[in-house]
């Protein structure tokens, strides 16, 4: 709830996905000072899970509101993420090919309901934890993509064509690798056994699948143990 | 369902609202050939009527497939049209200033939507029935709303920045008044009977809230009776 303390500060939506890099963004964003708003999605996708990361990493963080957001992407397939037909590939590092997890324009629709959120809450600052240096491919984790978006929300949104309240997307992690992103983190205080990264959403994270050998890799070069695996 | 004859034709997103303004666009991308993939949202609006409009017209132009997406925009308010605390205010036609209807971001969020949709089915058009000319003073009307999403929507698509199958935008009516538009669409075959623009979403158009009046407008000088209201 905000306090005396907290009431001048600005407020920022953060893109909360229950993983490891949508923590630590909230953290970066709460040491900033920022108000916290966090955004989550429940888009068909089957692990699940990761929403109950998303609340428990929000409860931590003690973020003023979080929402989360029922729109169901799996209506149209296109992804082994939400695709009752297809099952979830074991991942393979070495691949430059687009995995079979890439659920289309996902980046896009979060962005544009956070920028709805944004303006209707006044927040000018959007954060979401992507990074080019190990994108999987997705090509909405690029700053490419980012700049153009944040154009299209500054054209597209009355706060920032009226009154020339311009909406910021930031990505700090951006250029920075998901290891040195976890030291970070580990610094701000994120609690990585709060979050949740495996695609395959069972009782205990699977090892195999992309998202678990990236994330296996970065604790591993950032040389401390996962909270999520030794627990 | 697709035929023989149109199997090789292209296929195009249509956001249809319900309205006239998307009933028309549907029926232009009839007229230019394409395979119709008509997206709808129940996105928390007073006037869910507009919903079976929609369906009452995407079965009259024989679409190939309807989705209507639930997401809940209403959760933070913003706008009358979607918050239980606000009324919905009679129109005033000569007022220029932003509404209080105005949903944060909604055709950002409703555009990507569809890019997500569009990438899943290899549509490589979206149409959306907006309009400079008469655009109630919402910004996400404007073609430069619309320039700069669709390169976000080509930034962040597999299809257009790997395999260069570029998403188009097109917004037949941008540079349209709504009679001309009425006009247009009774020679495409449109029947307006069928669709819905009243915010108050009654039992009847209420004939007195800023949508009702801009249909009663443009009719009137389209030179035609609305079906809606004779009927």
């Amino acid at each position: 709830m905000p306090t005396k303390r907290t009431l001048n500060k600005p407020r920022a939506v953060v893109l909360l996905s229950g993983g490891l890099d949508s923590a630590t963004a909230l953290y970066v964003a709460k040491a900033e000072g920022y108000r916290l708003y966090a955004l989550s999605f429940d888009y068909g996708q089957k692990h699940k899970r990761e929403l109950e990361a998303a609340c428990a990493t929000a409860r931590a963080a003690e973020v003023e509101v979080h929402h989360i957001i029922q729109m169901d992407l799996s209506l149209w397939g296109g992804s082994s993420l939400t695709d009752k037909e297809q099952n979830i590939e074991d991942g393979d590092l070495s691949r430059r090919v687009i995995p079979f997890t890439y659920v289309p324009a996902r980046n896009m629709v979060f962005l544009s309901v956070a920028a709805s959120f944004a303006e209707a809450v006044g927040a000018y600052a959007i954060f979401i934890g992507v990074s080019e240096m190990d994108y999987s491919g997705y090509v909405d984790c690029r700053q490419e993509f980012l700049t153009a978006m944040e154009e299209a929300i500054n054209k597209g949104t009355v706060c920032a064509v009226e009154a020339g309240h311009k909406i910021k997307l930031y990505a700090p992690f951006i250029q920075m690798t998901k290891w040195e992103e976890i030291r970070l983190g580990l610094k701000l205080g994120v609690d990585y056994g709060k979050t949740w990264s495996c695609y395959r959403g069972g009782e205990k994270p699977c090892g195999t699948c992309d998202s678990c050998l990236l994330r296996a890799e970065a604790f591993r070069k950032a040389g401390v143990p996962d909270p999520l695996t030794i627990g």
